[in-house]
């Protein structure tokens, strides 16, 4: 789907609502950063309003050039209001990593290394059979690359009893904090440890299921993790 | 501050917006599972409403007691909101552990084994300087165990520059998915590797400082992650 889309410009555009208040040094709106953010993770936390009030659940994602996709499983809520309401349903598409903590000589300058994208728009319920298909294809790949293929597609059934709604990236930005230490150049003296501790994420050994058909061997893209 | 409460029951009430309306099977109300949860991620996903349209926002939270506080560094936008509003700034927080990813046989049954909690509430800015200390001590603590009592206390000025909400743990629920793969009986066949891929944070080798003062060392509560 991604040849069909014409050539983007390199960053987007940001908007009242995608510059931060705060820390606006740290917001960015280039387009290969904001996918490189997205990409990397698969859970986002998409943020809707229900009866006035706001809600964020934890959902799969996937992105598809300039679209991103958003599996139903725990979303019946925001997918059944998207599919009545006209025209879609306004949300917030939030992804987080987690990069490093920074313990500074003062408790105030303590920080998180993190880089975030914060997508705006309205969704939309996806009917077209054959979007569905490749969305859901998407939202496999995007947790496990390669993974779609080798595993039994889904139903005509299992497809109907699918939701999945469609975001256009187009009110984007992402804010990210790097680097080391910010102390009060009066602090650098303290006796205090100061520096960063990176996180990441790993994969620990997978688990077979204790019924696999004799012979499976784990595929190559579950050893490369 | 955990001494002032009185005893809680061992479950939250659950209302009509923490019933979720997909797996039913999968909430739970149990205080001390929330309370696990929440005590072992310290970002979370801080959703509020802004102009009729949701917003979510990462953002350092600590538990004391029964009371979550946010730190005001990535949320200048709602901590004004809240400042502001009466009775305070409705939002819903959420923090999401991804524990596994779950590879079935079928594409349909592809999964993630997570745990979440959804708090819904009403956030207050904190204004009182003790209470605004003793959270800012929780969130360090928060990150890293021990590590408030190990570094400049917040001056009067930065106390003061520092926006804190408060939001009591009331309407909770938590999530979850846990165990192996759920394929059809019919798939079981199936030459595809199914299994579950465990996910876990993990944190690298500290980095300190290029001017730490001479003869700082890693302390002990590093060590031990």
């Amino acid at each position: 789907m991604q040849g069909t889309t014409p050539p983007q410009p390199a960053a987007y555009a940001p908007t009242d609502r995608t510059v931060p208040t705060r820390s606006p040094d740290r917001a960015s709106y280039d387009r290969e950063l904001v996918h490189s953010i997205l990409d990397e993770a698969y859970v986002c936390h998409l943020g809707f309003v229900r009866d006035g009030a706001p809600v964020v659940l934890p959902t799969l994602y996937a992105r598809v050039g300039e679209r991103l996709y958003v599996h139903g499983s725990t979303g019946s809520r925001p997918l059944r209001a998207a599919g009545q309401a006209d025209p879609g349903l306004p949300v917030c598409l939030t992804v987080t990593h987690v990069d490093g903590l920074v313990l500074a000589r003062s408790a105030f300058h303590h920080s998180i290394n993190y880089r975030s994208v914060v997508v705006h728009g309205v969704a939309y319920d996806v009917t077209d059979p054959e979007e569905k298909r490749q969305a859901l294809d998407a939202l496999v790949d995007h947790v496990v690359p390669g993974r779609s293929a080798d595993s039994r597609p889904a139903s005509k059934k299992e497809l109907a009893a699918t939701a999945v709604l469609r975001l256009d990236l187009d009110e984007v930005s992402a804010k990210l904090r790097t680097g080391g230490v910010n102390d009060e150049p009066e602090d650098l003296g303290l006796p205090h440890w100061a520096g960063v501790v990176p996180v990441r994420k790993t994969y620990g050994t997978p688990i077979a299921d204790p019924d696999l058909a004799a012979g499976t061997e784990l595929p190559d893209y579950l050893r490369a993790r």
